[in-house]
């Protein structure tokens, strides 16, 4: 039976919970009903009384295809709100095999209390002096728990950028090829592990618990009709795999859509310089690698190896959302320099959206000039240093907007908007507007109905139904975040009318409890409304739940789409 | 008849137009009415949309004493709602004599247009190159102004903390001594004028219309009996004309209501040594000065001139705040030290309150050792350097708590807490959490009634009567603002049954209108109405009508009380 671990950062107390009231639940549904039930919502994120939750999904833990997505959640100190970051790594899987559906870090110590890492195995937490990491960037610091580890480590840690409490900053997990490459990334989870003086979670590389699907024969089945699914959808089986996420490069900027110089315009002069063509041409160059899976059990594969001009290992998970942020939004062409800050975001720990548009926030502040690559491989390389400017960095868009006097802040409860414009893509501007995570494409990534036609077509630059696209899309997002699933696979289930039957048996054959598309979408259902009323409590209203002003008074070019809902209008995306 | 003179700070444009709507109105009333007009909400407080406005009340021009304040309103950049920040200094008065009721800056050139120096004429407006003070500090900013407009310069202006947009600088005005050294002090205000490229002020200093009393005789007489009732109370001719307003230091201190530490206790040990009696000491000793208006027509003379140890001018307008701020909350003993920092946010132009509670900061993120004066001294001295350390501490206390990582923050709405613990003082803790301003004392001074039993008496520990009181004193805060008057006049009118009647019978001989305390009350509500409706609209709810949660959860010593109100029933201290 799975159980919760729960560990008082502050006495080193633990204990092992069975589930209860959670038991059921997985992944997002589990981390915020968890949060929304146990922290006061009206806490300061970095107090002793904000929890930070790691939890796999429902099917962590078994053979299922792509199901090893992990949850991160918490109060967040970049949004003020309730949090679920979502990444991917070796950590989900590796849970149920110390019998853990989840781990929750409670309380904390003195602000000067030396970092810790936890070592977990199925029988209790070892608090070991982390003094030899704090203060390591995360790859360094990975290296050295695999020499005390040994190769089969699986390790969440944070970089400067969490141990100074940075808003902006992740938490990096081991992925299937030894390194710390996979972020959970938005919301500054990072923060509140730092906070909680917490460097690294080592799960015990011995732990091997068998997880047994309750029907085995039907299980079988499920699992083989799902990877069919998804090997069946040219997005998943070809698109995704070639050229990774990045292939959206072209299209997003073909559909006047990428947001360019601080979401000034749609297109960027530069875009076939950062393409996802020409990064996969760069690997094959460089005998790199262009698939890769992020978790064990992966068929998608989206993932690659990007090496440097000298062949060596320079980055991995180099998402679309990266190269844009440092890319067009920047107006930095040159893909090397782009790779090179994705990989520094990685070792500091800190979230690459964010850093992107920061990053921006910095040129339009004047600190560095527009399209400067070197400068702002240099800004970035302050944060965990002693120039306090790191500290500015760290903090993300709205922070470095302060500091620098800046008012063109394109946030949404606090948190900087992905490489989508919402006036071009207005699907995906409901989501940004509505969903209770803040300013974020994955919560409802209408892109597919506005942008990509998959999943039915609905106009971008219009705003009938987008509304309700991005609704029903929150909903499913929820759900697929709850069972561990990868959110790619949306993009078969949309498309296959087999797709969320076979999804459904999987997790009914794990769990030989009744599943269909009504308990799948009552998960979605009641997660969200978990978020939200925990949102409402922290003092998010309705005003809350609109983009800044300029999107509305600022026509987008090369199309002259202006952002033209209400807040009010917003609110028919929100479950009741 | 006066008018507004409005000035578009991007074309250079400017209009003088009869007063329309907001005849009738003036200093806070007629700031926040016409921001909350003309502004919208949710604009960014630095964006061009917002607009700062300088007004005297309904008594600038005339000689009822004490009615030479300033109102300043804006949006601000540290709370996001409405703000009058209320200064003294010649300016008010000076401007019915340009025949002018307020100066509204509207609109705003690029970030990197050079900033100008406005010399306000009767009859119009010159743009200057101000790059001859650009980037100075306001004292030897002020001394080069004074070198070009002469002896009678009336001039506002900003420091190197408004020129960077710091969420927490200041607009410093031309004192009756001929120093920059009056504050506009709370709320960003410099911010906003310097996002308009605005660096001074200049009122020709040859302008002089007269002002003449609509029934001149009743205006006398009424003028006569107003000094009588500010010469009748012991504070406003005694306490505050020996000592300043320091002489609250020990008061506070013995009421167990010093907050120390960053508000962990409620005294301090070393309270005696940066007393108000400790200051006149030193003021005396170094033949300094303890009596000084903050404007012409002050009879309360709570202000002084502090002599260095050398007997060399070094600051004045050295209030009870700031020597708390920076004293007790930072541990700091020393009062030359204290007012050197009071002397460097002037020069600065940042808020000595914000700032005090910002070292303390500091000191709990371990940058600076509690206690340490010089340390503080150079954190202060940093901002407007090119150390970006400058531009964290510039932007206040929430801002360096997420720079340093700092979970205990004493603010309300961003803005943070005087120098009265509100767990203690629970009459002004409703004013911190229900004001429209954020944390603010002045904006509904219960200290009166908790501490100094002016006004009635009513016990500061627990909840009974504070949420009416609260309510009360804001309400006549808001009128007070609103006519010009120094808020002082209160104590004297409290206490005294002829107060309210003579101060009504100046407005009334001056305006020849109805003035009766329904008027005085009625401007006051309406004040609040307009400036609860903004902030409604700008997003706040009753769930920002409360403190931090700290103030709840620790008791206060010596006398062990915590906060215990919720925010529902913070929503009886509101207006209606």
């Amino acid at each position: 039976m799975p159980r919760i671990l729960r560990i008082n950062t502050r006495t080193k107390e633990f204990k092992f919970e069975e589930l209860g009231e959670y038991a059921g639940l997985g992944g997002r549904a589990l981390t915020s009903r968890l949060v929304n039930k146990e922290v006061p919502a009206d806490c300061h994120a970095l107090s002793a009384e904000n929890k930070l939750v790691f939890a796999g999904g429902v099917l962590a833990g078994t053979t299922v295809a792509n199901s090893g997505r992990l949850s991160v959640g918490s109060k967040s100190p970049l949004t003020g709100g309730i949090k679920e970051s979502n990444s991917g790594g070796l950590f989900a899987h590796k849970l149920p095999k110390l019998d853990l559906l989840a781990i929750v870090l409670e309380d904390k110590p003195e602000a000067d209390a030396p970092f810790q890492t936890l070592f977990i195995t199925k029988d209790g937490v070892e608090f070991k002096d982390a003094s030899g990491i704090a203060g390591m960037s995360t790859y360094p610091a990975h290296e050295k728990l695999l020499e005390e580890y040994g190769d089969k480590l699986v390790a969440g840690m944070i970089g400067p950028g969490g141990e100074l409490c940075g808003k902006a900053s992740t938490i990096q997990f081991t992925d299937p090829y030894k390194r710390p490459a996979r972020s959970a990334g938005r919301g500054g989870m990072g923060a509140v592990m730092g906070s909680k003086k917490i460097k690294a979670i080592v799960l015990d590389p011995a732990a091997n618990e068998k997880s047994t699907p309750a029907n085995a024969d039907a299980f079988k089945a499920a699992r083989k009709t799902w990877v069919d699914v998804l090997q069946g959808h040219p997005v998943t089986s070809q698109g995704l795999p070639g050229f990774g996420t990045a292939i959206l490069v072209n299209i997003v900027n073909e559909a006047g859509a990428l947001p360019t110089k601080n979401f000034r315009t749609g297109q960027f002069e530069a875009a076939a310089d950062i393409s996802g063509e020409k990064i996969a041409e760069t690997i094959e160059a460089r005998s790199g690698k262009t698939k890769e899976g992020c978790h064990a059990g992966c068929i998608i594969q989206c993932s690659q190896q990007y090496n440097d001009k000298d062949g060596e290992y320079l980055t991995s998970g180099f998402e679309y959302e990266t190269v844009w942020a440092f890319g067009a939004n920047c107006l930095i062409k040159d893909i090397d320099q782009i790779a090179q800050m994705d990989r520094i975001c990685d070792e500091k720990g800190i979230d690459t959206i964010e850093m992107g548009n920061t990053i921006a926030i910095a040129m339009e502040g004047g600190i560095i000039p527009w399209g400067d690559g070197a400068a702002a491989i240099e800004l970035l390389n302050k944060v965990g240093t002693g120039d306090h400017l790191g500290r500015i960095i760290a903090n993300g868009v709205d922070f470095a907007g302060g500091a620098f006097g800046v008012d063109r802040l394109p946030t949404v409860k606090g948190q900087s908007l992905p490489a989508y414009d919402p006036r071009a893509v207005k699907g995906v501007g409901v989501t940004y507007a509505t969903t209770p995570m803040g300013g974020d494409h994955t919560a409802g990534y209408a892109v597919c109905q506005n942008v990509l036609k998959v999943g039915g077509e609905i106009d971008g630059h219009k705003k009938e139904g987008n509304v309700e696209v991005s609704k029903n899309l929150q909903i499913a997002t929820a759900a697929i975040d709850s069972l561990g699933l990868c959110l790619f696979v949306a993009f078969a289930v949309l498309d296959d009318a087999n797709g969320v039957q076979a999804m459904c048996d999987t997790v009914a054959a794990h769990t030989g409890l009744k599943f269909t598309a009504d308990e799948f979408l009552a998960m979605g259902v009641n997660c969200l409304k978990d978020e939200l009323e925990f949102n409402k409590r922290a003092g998010f209203t309705e005003k809350d739940d609109q983009l800044p002003r300029f999107f509305t008074t600022e026509a987008l070019p090369p199309h002259n789409v202006a952002w033209d809902f209400s807040a009010e209008e917003m609110q028919g995306a929100k479950v009741d």
